[in-house]
């Protein structure tokens, strides 16, 4: 399977590297399989470490949200009640107030968060929790990318006052920095235009990247609410004065499009290639069974294994009843980082074969700097991927003067902006790309507005996306 | 709080110790608060070694369920459909077919199995998953104990015949066995009578531990399903010969509950008392600042706190600006096995003051051998809860030869059986207790049934229950 026809390699390599099945009975509704689960739950880590680091707790909110609570936001609702799904019996007996699985948790953690702040020593409260999250989609649906049952990461935090919540996001920026380095993801931090922010949000941050086909997709998003949803929800506390103030609230979401997008942005032809960081095993063993030396190799190979895990990675050495070739390819697909081979001869000769799975490269490699080796081809490999698509997403931005250079462009395209919606939509029907938004770390930048041709300072990003 | 009133002392310890917030606007929905949810990861945790260790699959299946699936296998659904949240709208549309919250994943699982279940190579598959389930309940609720949405583990099995499930069955009794050592639970495994097993099983074994009033709980239960669900599901495999034959298969089911029996169990009129293995913090470090040499005292606790993360162990200081005593109770109440006070008399003599949760013993440890004495002494913890838990267990458990004789007993009865449902129905009438089963492991024991009689080797269980 080429690579050319992205869609088609994505939904294949997913199904042949058993990270998801999608033949539940519910579209939509798919099932993680242990691979799979495993690359997520390292994703989870990740997540888990940046959050600790920041002072963030971990808690966990009910599913549920009952109608009432919901409601509170008139925004978010509005925006919502299209995509929900409803619960409206208990057992035999028709609910007297209808419930509904949370979309995101902003409706479920308000109330208590009302409860849990009082004084102005009760913050920031900085609270967060990976659970899933459901959307009643309608669009054709993808395995990680457009699901109806979300895997979800999201963190709820109340500050004193503006300054403090717009810190908080300057934060949430250093997070994503170390965060998507890790996952050798580019991407893009742009503000949305006012008509495509979040329901309820004072602001909106869309963290984009670009994927082989050319479509962008957004991988999660920061959101500044000032006290828009404390104001509804009661979120106040009483100063160092005596005086009662409504709460400063920001979130950030991301969800399992961040494995989509791995598996996008760095897959090839041979399949899956995994940064190290979430790799469910950064290293494979292949032991090279020659008759008469099959339990001396399979003794070695073991040896192997176990010094590397004491050393902390995660190895799996395959002991399968299979040819080697069949291994190979097998690994390949599912992106397992660094492959060893390990036969009779190599272990006579003290060396092992070490194979890189995004460049392929084979290398003979001493037993006395094994370790080394590997240490290094695993940093080189993350630093690789990160590099490569760095490259893809810059080159892939074409800078236009007019909607007319725009068209039979592909990827993304920047343009000065007067800042308009009516501007906006002339270019999103000219091309039939969608507005993402302007740069979040602002450079000044003389030009004309590419429609109405007013000067104007501000650049502003458009691209066909998921 | 005392104890002697068990309901009350409960619920007012979870809500102190920050566990758990039953405010939530949804009854029997609660919000793990952070401290309560690092407890429950840790138990996931041991239950994921544990699984590891014996060759289980961690996947995830989708929440919801299509009606249709639910309803293939006749007995699971008659037991279950009068306590299932029922979605029936995606957005303001009305769904075709109803979906319900999983209360359990056989019918999640088992359209799956049969897709992926070909040959007898693919036997045995040993698949679990960790996620919330839903019930209706309609009883009063209670954290942990009896809720509407249950953090719970289920492990879900398939072979190629009746002896292999058999054997999984034994595995599973052997995981307990570890498990709960960890959790310093006693337990007794009975067979529950025919009209009290699990919906759609062959036989049932309740997993039964005595809290502080005198009633059992289930914390789980592990299920003989031979092939009831195997062919509603058409799971199917190829065996040697070519022939199609049904697969056998078994579950084990263990819930939150498991935390509320640590808290019943264990805790005493202080608060929370936590085994070593699931403890948030096993130790706490409260520095003892005097005037004048809170500098240096702080210094040696941090380098003291990183030493002990060094050794593995989870461990906290509290550096907030209290009195020591007002730490002292918070930690007490919040379950910390062992507390160290370090203060510049102290620091000068080599030494630090260590404090037993359990037993509220203090020593003076000089530095040279604490690493050795934190040992020993968490050790000596988780041996000593279990011991007392034990014995309380055993002692509570009483043989009755006749009804009368049950007459105004708490805790648990013991007596013969001849296996009539009549008979039993006349005890939990006479005794208002429940007919709990008869122990697994069989004893072979002359004795009459104490209803009827007649002659039997059989002894059944009964107790009040939660």
């Amino acid at each position: 399977m080429e690579k050319a026809n992205f869609s088609e390699w994505y939904n294949d390599v997913i199904e042949r590297a058993e990270l998801s099945d999608k033949r539940y009975p519910i579209k939509g509704m798919n099932v993680w399989r242990p691979y799979g689960l495993k690359v997520i739950q390292r994703i989870d880590d990740l997540i888990r470490e940046e959050m600790e680091r920041t002072g963030h707790d971990e808690a966990r909110f009910p599913l549920l949200i009952p109608k009432t609570e919901f409601a509170k936001e008139g925004e978010h609702i509005k925006g919502f009640d299209s995509e929900v799904y409803w619960v409206t019996h208990g057992g035999l007996n028709k609910l007297d107030v209808p419930m509904l699985l949370r979309p995101t948790s902003e409706t479920a953690m308000y109330p208590m968060f009302s409860l849990w702040i009082r004084s102005h020593t009760d913050l920031p409260l900085k609270i967060f929790q990976i659970v899933n999250v459901f959307r009643y989609e309608t669009k054709m649906t993808k395995s990680f990318i457009r699901v109806r049952e979300i895997h979800f990461f999201e963190a709820h935090t109340a500050h004193r006052d503006l300054e403090d919540a717009e810190a908080q996001i300057k934060e949430d920026l250093e997070i994503l920095r170390r965060f998507a380095t890790k996952l050798c993801i580019p991407y893009l931090v742009l503000k949305r235009p006012d008509w495509d922010k979040f329901a309820g949000a004072y602001y909106t941050l869309g963290i984009e990247t670009l994927m082989p086909d050319g479509k962008t997709m957004q991988l999660g998003s920061i959101h500044q609410y000032q006290t828009n949803f404390s104001v509804p929800y009661e979120i106040k506390y009483e100063d160092e004065h005596g005086e009662h103030r409504y709460a400063h609230q920001t979130t950030y979401g991301m969800s399992e499009r961040l494995l989509g997008a791995v598996i996008g942005v760095h897959g090839d032809e041979k399949g899956i290639v995994f940064p190290p960081a979430i790799a469910p095993y950064q290293i494979v063993i292949v032991p090279i069974l020659v008759k008469d030396k099959q339990e001396m190799v399979m003794a070695e190979a073991k040896q192997l294994r176990d010094k590397l895990l004491g050393r902390g990675y995660r190895v799996h050495l395959d002991d399968r009843d299979m040819r080697p070739g069949a291994k190979y390819y097998d690994w390949e697909l599912k992106g397992v980082p660094l492959r060893i081979e390990l036969g009779p001869r190599d272990i006579a000769d003290r060396k092992v074969v070490v194979v890189r799975r995004d460049t392929g490269k084979k290398a003979f490699v001493k037993r006395g700097v094994l370790w080394l080796h590997i240490q290094e081809n695993l940093k080189g490999i993350e630093r690789s991927l990160l590099k490569k698509a760095e490259e893809r997403i810059f080159t892939g931005i074409t800078e236009i003067g007019t909607i007319e250079e725009g068209k039979g462009k592909t990827g993304i395209l920047k343009m000065h902006w007067c800042g308009a919606e009516e501007c906006a939509r002339e270019v999103e029907v000219g091309l039939e790309f969608t507005i993402l938004g302007t740069p979040y770390a602002e450079q000044r930048d003389h030009g004309r507005c590419i429609h109405c041709r007013k000067k104007t300072d501000t650049v502003v990003f458009a691209a066909k996306t998921y």
